[in-house]
């Protein structure tokens, strides 16, 4: 992970030029009133329209950052944590790990003929899409945990490096990692630029995402908690390696993400970040706490420069977060109105 | 824990005057020569005495930290862990961690009647500490568990607040939090001021260590890795809590510390430092990596002013680390020799 190393320092000296230079306390600016206030400071959040949205997590910042305030939180305390799929980057059709997974079945399948006639395996190879999801939860987690496991980790790593590098998403025909949202990399930039650590709280696989998330958001491996199997200390040609067992250890969605929050950071987070019911119990979790807090979902809405779902979708359903974000203080975002810019890639329209 | 979180600016403070002052390429002096080189600087090492250990030490963050040499790290690469008992504070005559859950015992011990005529709770109750060593691990275990289990995780930091604010040590009588050792405090701000993370490592109780180790050691709680019972998010009068389970999640000891390691950083650390063989798999597998490293290992020979043990010992074990550290190129710090101070609390000849 060498490579990925360098951009720290850089980040870090971002943060503290723009720590000088920025007033949090002044802010935020109406949201009528001309220029945003924070656009001219070295890390903004340009691709936020001006709107309640925005407003909102500006004021937060402002609020818990500025030390007259009554809401100061300690820098070691600001404590943010994102969910990924649907929330940094995209997660249509289906969550990008899955598109891995049977990227890897279809290179795995020489030394499994077992798997020409099990499904969710069959429906891969056939390239019968339906057949896979067919096969539900149950076979989703047997495909993942097929080709999740069996190697060391650090091959894993070199594995994923290697996917990411050369995979192109099916529907847009660009890199995976063009499918993540610019005004959720400024965000991120913003809160660390006032102290924040960001964390990674995702359903996904924790050594899926470990590989690449320093590079594309900033977020070094320390600061991702994940889905996970069990890992082994075993020795091979006399050095220790950690290998990978087809065996599930952790599942960091829903109620498991306090749990998850809570083993890996042992801090309540005064922010978090979500799209799906999956997130419900970590905002609700980060916003319980006696002091300052948000919470925020990302409502996809906007089916011409990403996809639009919400109720009724299987991936990223979003039901009872919509429901109840009003009464709770949540922020929804609309994706449509709040963001002029949607993907780090070049704007595209959708080709479903 | 709120009380805790204003230490850590400050620490940073020293930090960046101490990487702002100090000349890391310029180090280290020879060990006979006058006053040691680094003395005069922020952050010193002046519990250690001159030698091959403090040189050592030196020697390798001088290398990993100089942008000219061919051992450099980046700074989001410098990772260094620390095993806890034995290591940071005593762990003599036993655990810590177990001495507070026999005060426990003592406390619950109205609620369960059945602990009169079982072991090891019976031994605890009549002051036999043979019996309670005679129930084995199973036993010990048993005890913690019955003992740290069954509330919120944020009643089990108060139990352990208020237990650290009042306990004292039944040999040195004095607070557990003086049995601290003063040169390794001075080694982890060292570290800190040439951009190291430190994280302890330990095979005690994460949530044990949480509470105080951000005061005592200036480590905040997400750079804590430990054992850990199974954790489970309830509703209590509507508000969500996270309940502790008498069932264990992860041992964090022997081949479990790499896991541990793996598992919350993702990344291998360059200088990781023990003092049983509790910890032999952590330093090999910080010091089994392509580029630089530093192992460590704390050998209790003071019996003067600490405890003196090591082969034969049941508790803080180490054996295999001796026979086999000059091999690996491992430093072993003799506390008789290479500590002109030991504990952070006054000077005090052991009472045993």
């Amino acid at each position: 992970m060498k490579k990925r190393a360098a951009m720290r320092p850089a980040l870090a000296v971002v943060a503290a030029l723009s720590i000088g230079c920025a007033q949090p306390g002044q802010q935020p600016a109406s949201s009528d009133s001309g220029p945003p206030a924070d656009s001219t400071t070295a890390v903004g959040l340009p691709s936020w329209n001006e709107g309640a949205a925005k407003e909102a997590i500006v004021e937060f910042v402002a609020r818990v950052t500025d030390p007259a305030s009554a809401d100061y939180v300690p820098e070691p305390e600001r404590i943010a944590t994102f969910d990924n799929d649907g929330t940094l980057w995209s997660e249509k059709p289906i969550y990008f790990q899955l598109l891995f997974a049977m990227d890897r079945v279809k290179e795995l399948a020489p030394e499994h003929p077992e798997w020409r006639d099990r499904q969710p395996f069959k429906g891969v190879l056939e390239g019968d899409l339906e057949a896979v999801a067919a096969s539900g939860k149950r076979g989703l987690l047997e495909m993942v945990l097929a080709t999740h496991g069996g190697m060391s980790t650090a091959e894993f790593e070199e594995i994923v490096e290697s996917w990411l590098a050369t995979a192109r998403h099916p529907d847009r025909d660009r890199p995976y990692t063009e499918l993540v949202y610019q005004p959720m990399l400024e965000l991120l930039d913003y809160l660390r630029a006032h102290g924040f650590q960001t964390f990674i709280t995702s359903g996904g696989g924790i050594e899926f995402m470990r590989p690449w998330v320093e590079e594309v958001y900033g977020i070094p491996p320390e600061q991702v908690i994940g889905s996970s199997v069990k890992v082994e200390l075993q020795e091979r040609d006399g050095e220790p390696i950690l290998v990978r067992l087809p065996e599930l250890d952790f599942i960091d969605d829903k109620e498991g993400k306090p749990v998850g929050i809570h083993k890996f950071i042992g801090r309540r987070p005064i922010a978090a970040f979500g799209n799906s019911d999956g997130d419900f119990q970590m905002l609700e979790w980060a916003t319980a706490g006696e002091g300052p807090s948000l919470g925020v979902l990302i409502h996809h809405t906007d089916a011409e420069r990403e996809w639009a779902y919400d109720r009724d979708s299987h991936v990223g359903r979003l039901d009872r977060g919509l429901d109840e974000a009003a009464e709770r203080g949540w922020v929804v975002v609309d994706m449509t109105r709040d963001w002029n810019i949607v993907h780090t890639g070049p704007p595209q329209t959708a080709q479903r």
